[in-house]
């Protein structure tokens, strides 16, 4: 008998296309198809794919549906619609909106019977685990979290709006001196201008703009206004060449002081040549509690912080306790 | 009404002081007593002392039993004992009988309908939460554990042993250089000599016995032989002002690659100023969610693999998404 876990992918961007290469190194998963909103014909892969429309057609072959659209447009819709048919786990990373969205989908779930596991990823996800963690464990102290090296989509689509910009990326780096400071337990009062330091790399259309670009980039409100802005103008093919990965990471740090006085430190880091792929390996990680706690009966949405870690690994609780305990 | 957590800590060393110590910074339990075999008036502390003896007469008023004794000769046999008549948590780390133990408390805790969560620290504990973590997001790759720079008690005691040693302290250090290798991701073999050095200070009784001495710690099978060692003889003055305190701290890295062949690290790290101390911490952590899984109807010997963080948390999950998701 076949017992792996039934999943399908919806969406097929960077982290759909992740999700299915992580089922690759997951060998008690089956991928039973792509669901896309494109035409079937137009994806680039050797799996499944299914139109979007179709999708309810699966409700019985399916134990995991793995969300992989966008947090502004299609989650908001997409989480709640598909929670009332499939048992889901997304990436929804909004912070702002998490209670709403929560609500939503724990909604739908709950009346139909399924489980929803939300904003899985790294953050949200492990590192609100650490910060939950470290916060339980060191009552007196305070969480810091640092993102970086690493490439902000955001930052990056803000350059290339400028006029005169052909190309641009925006790598947003942890402040070493920061974080040092943090370590020694000196629990600062840090904005964020001051934990993070911004670092472009640029392919203007013409050279002679550079200066004008610099200074508009230097000056945008909210995105690099305030903070230690570095410009670099290069060529395309140096762009091409360097600069198309998606590397990053970052750190949770908590400097905590027992009643004794003693410093403990915690710290919790990631350092990813691939931002998508990684996000993609928690989910299917997670993908494994999901189906866990709906065939305990569960039902309704839940987050990271509800999932024993022993659901996240196909081993037996025996094996765990003898391996890695 | 009172909806504290009504606590009893048995055995009063380092661990039991350290609990004492953690639950002032935790409001939400209250400590009920500490239980010793010790003459009760012996015992420095303003908190209710009761021996051993009386223990079972608490049936009734303890929510949680903290259980800091020892792993080699106090838990094996107060752990199943214990569990037969209160909820209990434990940091049994003799990382081999780890099975065995489990299968004695669980037996014990099922028949009391009690609850029993073993092995809680930060070795095995936090580490080993990490551990499984790690292999389960990214299934490619290899789990590396450092230890340091802390003190062994074990070492220091095989030091103490020797002949013409007044007091001695042993730091484990870890190799900057294999955690280099690694965090480069090259998944080197490294045998335990490779990954630390041992760091001795020596207070001899005669100066002259220094060579003799430290020919016998160099050559000592099993603690230092194969290590690279490194003896500095102090003066008792010395020893008292700078090798009293417990520090502690380590590593447990990974670093995995993707089915794209893209290298993703995970780490995470400790540093403590008192290792007692911060196992303490934890293990006050881990008897919030006893509390919470034996009011659940929940029954027998669980580890850290089975909580979900939520319930190390005073906090409600609404609070927890919105603030630290």
């Amino acid at each position: 008998m076949d017992n792996r876990i039934r999943v399908g992918i919806v969406g097929y961007g960077n982290l759909g296309k992740g999700v299915e290469l992580a089922l690759k190194q997951n060998p008690d998963f089956i991928l039973k198809g792509i669901f896309t909103r494109r035409d079937v014909s137009s994806l680039d892969t050797d799996s499944k794919v299914i139109h979007i429309s179709e999708i309810l057609d699966y409700k019985d072959d399916i134990d995991v549906m793995i969300l992989c659209g966008g947090s502004a447009n299609d989650l908001p819709e997409q989480g709640p619609m598909l929670a009332a048919h499939f048992n889901t786990v997304d990436s929804y990373d909004n912070h702002n909106n998490i209670p709403q969205y929560f609500d939503s989908v724990n909604k739908a779930a709950s009346k139909a019977n399924k489980v929803s596991l939300i904003s899985v990823g790294w953050d949200p996800g492990l590192f609100s685990l650490a910060r939950l963690l470290f916060e339980s464990v060191l009552p007196d102290g305070e969480n810091y979290t640092f993102w970086g090296k690493g490439v902000s989509q955001g930052h990056s689509d803000a350059i290339r709006r400028i006029e005169g910009v052909k190309a641009a990326v925006q790598y947003t780096i942890p402040s070493e001196e920061a974080i040092e400071r943090i370590r020694a337990g000196d629990n600062p009062k840090l904005e964020a201008t001051e934990r993070h330091t911004r670092v472009c790399y640029v392919v203007p259309y013409d050279m002679n703009d550079r200066d004008r670009i610099e200074k508009e980039i230097k000056s945008m409100p909210n995105y690099f206004l305030g903070y230690d802005t570095t410009v670099h103008f290069i060529s395309e093919e140096e762009f091409i060449k360097n600069h198309t990965k998606m590397p990053h990471g970052g750190w949770v740090i908590r400097t905590g002081t027992s009643e004794n006085n003693n410093k403990q430190r915690m710290e919790f880091s990631l350092s990813l040549e691939s931002n998508p792929e990684f996000t993609s390996s928690v989910l299917v990680a997670f993908a494994r509690a999901v189906n866990r706690i709906a065939q305990e009966g569960k039902k309704g949405a839940f987050t990271v912080f509800d999932i024993p870690f022993a659901y996240l690994s196909p081993r037996s609780g025996e094996e765990l306790r003898k391996e890695l305990l």
